[in-house]
């Protein structure tokens, strides 16, 4: 079972994601793909005129800005997405985290700065997830979560995807693949044949205290790595065009 | 089995959607709801300067317009729903016609006139549907088909009501109730007291031709008389406070 998630560089570019959906109707299925989207969000805010506060990298997820990336995440992107593999006579279910109570999450809140309704994860519903995989219908996942009181939360695409695959894991063989606009984790920012064939902890540990590895891999490897030591059978991290190779992380 | 259709005048008011979502849990269990909510996605089309263009009282639907009606219906309105149920206990899924294939359409084209992106219905797949009926999910649903080609489209809510209740029919009991602002259907159109407790064709053709009923309630009340014709056991039109009681249709 393969667990792939595609970043904003993919999802915005329609010829990209053109791409992907082509490649998962040939992959294994069915699949749970799980798409992020913050540019569009963005983009939303900004013609609405909805300020937008990132601290430390994380976008700050007010009332309003939590209607946004409902409407754009779990509307406009989802079911693009979930049309375009019909379309490609994959019979696709699009889903956000409250759907089957697929994913429980909490407000974060840490070092008394309130992120607003942004989710950390508590739970991932697999029973949900395999009924409808069994039932031959592949996943389409916003990175949406819901609170259990009635709110959306509006939580990291990596971090969904990982805890997917951890969940399925339990009773599955799950590959998590991270497929962004790089060919894997590379140890020169700029240079695309820099591709490290595979990772684990210590290497990461030194490459991180090096500088090679800086700002946005950062979350995306722990979530990499997390996903491994929680049982996930095999990650990787590469390029959406090249869905079999990249970086393995051990 | 109860299909539950909720239009703008409950969806757009906070409290009214809150009533019905409590009444949803102690009633007729898992369901099937139907929402609308054109006021919201008017609002954000204005919002955003995307002109919208009527044609006897249809909505022409633009691309941009499908994309603001897939944020909203398919996103905002159906997430809340979903999240509000999840509150309550009631395990929901919140699709719209692209998902599992749940309801393909075609696109609009009469006498000449475009309706642009959208639907009339073509099909309801009434096994994925009962495939989370019969897990215990109550499923909400978007007033959005899909194409097959890649496309959603824009689909009365009514009609999408009365499709699923029409396909539901085959093989279950389906009582298929339209609540709305009004008591039911009314003999003088500002007498609440007026509500009519039941009506066949043969009234209702006798009505029209006295103009009793018009306007919005023609499409409703066709609606809801095709459901009847094509095995929909019971179908009633209601006030969202009162789900029970309305005009019952013969």
């Amino acid at each position: 079972m393969r667990v792939l998630k595609i970043g904003g560089n993919v999802v915005n570019s329609p010829k990209n994601l053109a791409f992907v959906l082509d490649e998962c109707v040939i992959g294994p299925q069915p699949f749970v793909l799980v798409h992020g989207g913050g540019r569009t969000a963005t983009e939303l805010a900004q013609k609405l005129g909805v300020e937008q506060t990132v601290v430390d990298g994380r976008r700050i997820t007010s009332e309003e800005t939590l209607n946004i990336v409902t409407m754009v995440y779990g509307g406009l992107i989802n079911k693009t997405i979930v049309a375009g593999l019909q379309a490609r006579g994959m019979n696709a279910v699009g889903l956000t985290g409250a759907d089957g109570n697929l994913i429980r999450a909490h407000r974060r809140v840490i070092a008394g700065i309130d992120y607003g309704f942004v989710g950390d994860v508590d739970s991932v519903d697999s029973a949900f997830l395999m009924l409808l995989l069994n039932a031959g219908h592949s996943v389409v996942c916003a990175p949406l979560s819901h609170d259990g009181k009635g709110s959306m939360l509006n939580t990291n695409a990596d971090t969904i995807a990982a805890e997917i695959a951890i969940a399925l894991a339990a009773t599955q063989d799950v590959e998590l693949v991270y497929a962004f606009e790089h060919k894997g984790v590379l140890r020169e920012v700029h240079d695309e044949s820099s591709c490290i064939p595979s990772i684990n902890r210590v290497e990461y540990a030194a490459l991180q205290n090096e500088g090679v590895i800086v700002k946005g891999m950062l979350p995306k490897l722990e979530n990499a790595f997390q996903a491994r030591e929680r049982g996930v059978q095999r990650v990787r991290i590469t390029r959406y065009d090249a869905l079999e190779s990249g970086t393995e992380i051990l």
